[in-house]
């Protein structure tokens, strides 16, 4: 119901075309979406970058398809499929041959991505080689929320210069997302380093008592570093919005 | 090493009176501090609102009377004694009578509280009464970071509405510090509702399977909506810290 | 032994042609099943529905066909097969023409389901669409056991507008079941809007630190909300069986 | 916002007293409370049994003697006072007069408990006198709410025939609440004793590898039994609530 | 070192053929196998019936071939490989032709079983037909041992009755193994059903939390029947050992 | 219902002085305990030095003194009450003078302990000074259940020669009872060095991650060691029961 | 049995005074101590210096009086008492005037501390203020094993200019003992500082999460940097002790 | 920027071509590396042999062969490539001939080991055969590091003879890599006989309650042994840099 429908039903109303218990009722009938909650609707515009995100884990190439296509059509925004095997690209591209698909990152996307429109940029930290598929679903991701991304790939504190190295870039960025599995120390040292928001993603890379990452997530929400916060283990999207919500204020 | 005796050593070393051997001597004396980590020393002076917070528990009336009041003297900003119980209190505003108590938030004081100097608000959120000192050691700390602060205490998601009749204000905030013991379910209907960050903190409250806060830590971590980070069990502190930093972007 | 096999026995018995150490050796030989037990007997028949679930997983397509075919014989009840596996079915069908397949709910049944024999209403409410395997098979199973089914499905708490939407629909139900993995506050939410008994399911469904459902376990077990009871990961039978069982009350 | 207020609004509005924005304003103003949320009033009246009960842990005699006071005042139902230590009930009959303790339940009533109005029975089933607490609390809350209640204390299932004695009495029950500490067998035995669905408690009964209840907790999850479905550890409250919704369909 | 050998070496000493110092090396030279550690070897003698057993998982055919060859010319009793798939066994016969398999419990052997040697039964009880690789493990291990087996499998507790028919066999025999998954109560209601000693094998059958028996392994060595021990999860071989050392006795 | 009261009966019936439904309902009426259970009675019996066992930890010293007192009265056996504190035995003694109180083993004795009246010896085997408490609370209990205890105390491995002293001791045993904390290695060695069975009690004894006794649990049930099984953590009484009813096969 | 006694032993059987079974009745009789444990022995003697350690956790002060009295007289060497509280000291040092206590390590000891006799230097490093009760505790005790000690304390990786202030003090150390609780990254910076082995201790600092150390132990135990290993948690003993021994090859 | 370098700018500023301003910039620029760092340069060369391991796992055989050669290139010393699946060895051999295979270490090799340059032996000891490809892993590494190794395999403590047959090997080594799953007691029985440090490496060997080396992980971890410390769970690469860097103490 737009505000257009409401002021019409209330002249309805007021001229005696429709009863009270008439109005009531239409106010009832969609009381979320349309009256009460039309907060809520306007949210909904603003996070539309979000909302055009597809989870592929566990879904078909044709279901993916569908879905993007359908979204799509919804709004005039890119389209991102998260976690979706190379294998299930060629499928997709003769589809919706616009599509385009981030190997590292496990992201298939259709549509262009928005210039940067953050002031700030956001920083992408990680321990070691084999973070890197968790760091690129999150700077792709973030790209595609309009983010200037800065990647700072294997500089774990084993050998603490290389991420030295970087401090007056780190020093310079709006937001840092610091990604490591193993003992995760690296997000209590970037944590020390800057003085924005730090975002710290465990990673299940890591053997033995690594246990998937739970020692990396333990390490981090014990961080003695303050401004650290954690997402989910692997969750390289989860950080991306994250960091572009906080780049975007 | 300030910049005026770089500067005259430099001086020096031109003149003749100071070798190439000893100058290299005295950079490397205390590389960090001085030349290389200038901007760890800028850093820090960035970060004094934090420096000048004290871990209260485990520490003696004593030693937290020593700490404050050398810290007062080494900066002009108020200082904070986290997890302090009240009965120490006494005795520390014998000592240093400008000290105040803020008794939910087991936090001391020492000095003035900054004007809000952020254009945002944080909003304070927890699920029931006994999430309180969590959520008053975020406000006080926020506080005495410059933040302005909007209180929507006991809006567990068991009752849906309580919660919804603030949709407005979230929606208003600049980031949001979500607090929960039992279930954690509140971080996650806050980060459907709004589109700013959200810091969830997880409090050890509840009995049986809650497990002193591990229950409300796994469904945080493991929220389905995005934009949700998370902090440590009962960390007030920790996400004030977040938040702030958020707030000053 | 009947209780006219019984008369018999103690007929015999009081005419001497049965001594006493006799009769006390055959009413020891099976007491439960027909003296003592008898009402478990009873009780048996009564849950006649039950005994003729299969629990498919493991047992190869033979095995399944020999179970079921003489289940049929035993009892004028539809049998289900639960978590058979989709290729085990043209070998099922080939053998028991009469056998139907509920791709979702990995379930195979063999005879017509009864009318639904209670007054009320088993609403099934999931977070998500990768919920809609364990909703199937408490769906199927609770039609399977005489009731009526109402499926909400993807009305995860994130996006709260979509679950308060049905709420009217909820408030009619019987019993809820409320089907969630990730964090799992679909359970909360769901308790805090009805008055009848929830039955909260956690699935395996998420990643990282969700431990395959330990996350949302954790979470409904510690649900803020009354009335909210929980049974196994990913069990939708076993939340179709307790449901039932409340609507038949 | 009652319905009369709403029609007197309207009402305003028709005669032009009240612009369309401003009908609007107060329409938004408190939505949910009031319009769209009136069926959530609605159902907060049916359960006023439970919005009384107030969780006596970690409060203060006065604290609790100021809420139960204003309960008392806004609804004409007992109140019950949950985890209450017995030595602040002197305190609170002091103040309140009328109020009774409930020693093994650990539990404060003030008010009439209500005639039972159900037509079933809940019969609780421990495993041992150290269950006896946990049972009582549940005992005495489902009193309350109104429901008439079968002890049947003891019968752990390490001397299986003390629990196959009262096999006819658990038949009759509409729902049994079973309650145990160790390896909680007790839930699974039960649950295959009776056609009625079975609400189990783990408590923190035990000692060594019981870890405070999770070896039951984790048993009665896992129960072979259908039927059977679980609440957190040592909660006799909330098996109260579960059984007494079931017992009032 | 034999004993014959021992005393020639202590008659050249006395005939001073060999030096203290050169008796004194020799005897240092191996002391646990022949002097101090005689008993040992003894030991070992007594327990020949075990050390002919190979652990199958993770050898392929040819090492089992060649480890059982050498086993078999070392003694003459028969030798067991247990966890050994069924695929490896055309090999393995095709080698010694005289070795049989046992598919349901895994175990190839060589050899003939010995007659039972010892006086009592022991009976083995599983909870459900998903245990009978666990069951048929342990019996077929007792066997080769010399035990005389009773099995009494699927009389899982959630229908007591099945347990309650075979309670005279139960109490007539001299060990009892009980196998469960799931909630693993069978130990603990077998348990308090015999006076005899129970060895209680958690299985990992089960789903959700059963979390690969741990569910069964804390619910069992919890359990609140004495008489009552443990062995791993799945582990019917070791309770074969044990119950056989009881039974022999 | 005894014997004679059955054949009481049956005599009645057969003389028609009782009506067959008279007699079945009388034979339903406790059924388990008097007749299809009479074997339940005899095997009580048979267990009746288990049931004079009280567990003493949070009774109070006349809830202690009552039921001391009634078991007395019930058997001529002696009574045991295990975990009781030193602080309530004079109260105990002074209501039973004949009270003896086993200081280290925590265990209250009223009436005499019985010859031993198995042939064999049970070993018990400790890892270090701090077990004390758990051995001789399974020795305490082993002698009243009328068995020869040989305590080793002591032995642990981190010194191997100290336990090797022991093995002919250890060898000539029935049944060893090993206790450690710890790593709890203790049962493995020893399970190694003796062919007959071996009960393992971890102990809480330890600190850091022995966490209360799993390090030594988890080490226990995963013994390399054939012939090993376990009992509860600290569980010195379990582990006597089990021995005992092995030694008296 | 000394070599004296042996060889006394042999003559006597050379010159026929004892017989074989006599002689190797004799060695039997103690022969690890004696003959085939020589090398034990002599290895013992190694370690006096640990076989003077006593645990003082849980023991009295009577008890810990005559325990270092006897160890005093057994052995020239000092003599350690762990984990001892600061109230039982005056009983002590009445006892044994030369007893000194070290207040921060809770060691008390006897004898004076022996010079250093291993060329290298230990360094002690440690993460935060709390961490100095393990720090001290390994600092005496790898004081009384011989060994010069350098401490590095409060030099936590959240500030690490602070740690890398150190870098040259570190790298001369012939071993370093990383002392952390929270998160444990001291360990891993330290590793990739130096290429001398690392001993890391978690400590029970930290709240929430940190589980009493669980989080460091997991995070040092996955460290990415290589050379560190790890002991306990909080056990600064047991670090002094391999540091002690890698400061003495 | 090397030392020529800095007193090349160091010259220029004293001649005036260059600004104080420019040199602290330039100084600044790269400080870590060549100023304030250069003892973490020197430090580098002198771990050298560990630069170049790779870890294989996880990479390509062509991603192998391109890090190796340039490894190759960088320095004279051998590359090591860790857990490497023996399929990729072909394509490897086929572009690097000099390259070697250990199969059981699942380590490739390029260049000579170098002959041992530390005066020590490392002994290394496990439990079962199992254990074989870590201790391979630990003995390879061990070598190309430059040490002389003692492999004592198979003497598990279940067999405690094995072990003490090699008593002396064990107490003659500089550093004992103690290797064993399951319930890992291997490591606190050599520890109680070595007076040399131990390193303790958990294996994933065992099965059921082993959880993946966990059990081992904790039992080594809480050794009663002092001198035993411990590394993540079958790393056998990280127990032999550890121990090699005490061997060349």
């Amino acid at each position: 119901m737009t505000k257009s429908e409401l002021e019409r039903d209330l002249e309805s109303f007021r001229r005696g075309e429709m009863s009270a218990d008439e109005l009531v009722a239409r106010l009832r009938a969609e009381p979320f979406e349309d009256l009460g909650f039309a907060k809520l609707d306007r949210h909904r515009e603003m996070r539309q970058g979000l909302s055009e995100v597809v989870y592929g884990a566990g879904k078909t190439a044709d279901e993916i398809i569908a879905i993007v296509g359908r979204l799509k059509t919804m709004s005039g925004r890119p389209v991102l499929v998260t976690r979706m095997d190379s294998e299930k690209f060629p499928k997709l591209v003769a589809a919706i041959p616009e599509a385009r698909y981030f190997e590292r990152a496990r992201i298939a996307a259709v549509g262009e991505f928005p210039e940067p429109d953050a002031r700030g940029e956001i920083a992408i930290v990680t321990g070691g080689t084999s973070d890197g598929a968790v760091a690129e679903e999150a700077a792709v991701t973030a790209e595609a929320l309009g983010n200037r991304i800065l990647r700072i790939y294997d500089v774990g504190v084993a050998g603490i210069h290389r991420l030295l190295a970087h401090v007056e870039e780190l020093q310079r960025a709006s937001v840092v997302i610091a990604i490591a599995g193993m003992e995760g120390a690296l997000a209590t040292v970037v944590g020390g380093l800057v003085a924005c928001p730090v975002v710290a993603v465990p990673t299940s890379v890591g053997y033995g008592a690594a246990f998937d990452g739970i020692a990396a997530l333990l390490s981090m929400i014990n961080s003695c570093a303050s401004g650290v916060s954690i997402v989910n283990i692997d969750n390289g999207f989860g950080a991306a919005v994250v960091a572009s919500r906080i780049n975007h204020r």
